[in-house]
């Protein structure tokens, strides 16, 4: 099926999913933010935080031109996401930090390989809320001052960044199951995403970043 | 004393303190955003928030540019600003709205004013941080929507805004003593700033605010 037959509700749902992700992400790393031990360190991560709510914006007026209501599209994502940054709710700077680096990586990799089975527009308008790399160049050197400031920091964030992307995986089956069957239909209709090797990419460039960070996987 | 002979310590004071206010308005703003009733009203004070930021960074550059580190400059107005947002956490979506709607517009007087004292670049730079209108007609209309929906709510939120009004007025005697001096001299000296009447105005801006929001001042 070429992309440009490829049916709206999936886009839609996916567009939702990803905008979500993004107003959730700005949120959270706005409160994390208090954790930072210093005023330079807290507004860098505000800063973070407000790129995200301008991706936002721009997949919320997609939205709104495809003619569906931002809201509605977000809503089966609500609880999944919300669940996520619930249960892994930073306890000191280096664990927000970590937290901010392995989430936007991961989500970043996934998009980039969804994006693939989307028609434009969309596809370049989820290839362009990915993050710039000076935020991850920012927390590895965050995290690895953490750990040269004391080494036992290093242990701590390795089972915390695991931590992470357990959450996140076991959250991720109630987002394949919130958004209907559209999108899974979509990607694998379009024969332009690898899934079967989707989720050793994924795994393997995050073990890649942990190595980056001088964490262990 | 020509605005260009103004000594130094009272600009980096004053970009210091509007600096800080922003990083502190976007980090509150986008905790508060979780009060929202829907998504789209999340995102849009979340929005607020981002724009609050983006000023925080054109400030911070330019301190860094005046050879001082943004957080130097900042430290004085940790506690007094800190305790004003500690003092009026609001409790529900209603007083979140107000809350930004209030400060934002008194914040924006009080740096209008004192800006004629400023030489350039630095008077464009904090004339550019005040906020678009737009803002201000969001909170307005969810105020009033508010209010539609529940008229008891007038009297409540005019209580409201007056203690926000209170608490900012009883944390400027502090920010004014943090200042050191240098401010106040640059704004006495510098014959561009009607001071006596500067505070007759800025209540009189808030009373016509209040006025067009429906809340009693």
């Amino acid at each position: 099926m070429p992309a440009t037959d490829l049916p709206d509700r999936a886009v839609v749902d996916l567009l939702g999913l990803v905008a979500f992700g993004e107003l959730l992400a700005f949120e959270r790393m706005a409160v994390d933010a208090r954790l930072a031990p210093d005023l330079r360190r807290r507004a860098a991560l505000g800063e973070m935080a407000a790129a995200e709510i301008g991706n936002y914006r721009r997949l919320a007026d997609r939205l709104a031109a495809l003619g569906v209501l931002p809201d509605d599209a977000m809503a089966p994502y609500v609880e999944p996401l919300q669940a996520y940054h619930d249960s892994t709710e930073p306890r000191d700077w280096a664990e927000a930090v970590t937290k901010a680096y392995v989430g936007d990586a991961i989500t970043d990799d996934f998009i980039r390989e969804i994006a693939a089975a989307l028609a434009e527009p969309d596809r370049q308008l989820v290839l362009d809320v990915l993050h710039d790399s000076s935020y991850a160049d920012f927390a590895v050197a965050e995290i690895r001052a953490a750990v040269e400031a004391d080494p036992k920091v290093a242990g701590r964030l390795s089972m915390w960044a695991r931590r992470l992307v357990g959450e996140a995986l076991s959250q991720a089956g109630r987002v394949a199951a919130a958004e209907r069957g559209a999108l899974t239909a979509l990607v694998a209709q379009s024969g332009r995403v690898d899934v079967p090797g989707l989720f050793g990419r994924l795994t393997a460039a995050h073990a890649a970043r942990m190595a980056a960070a001088g964490l262990n996987n």
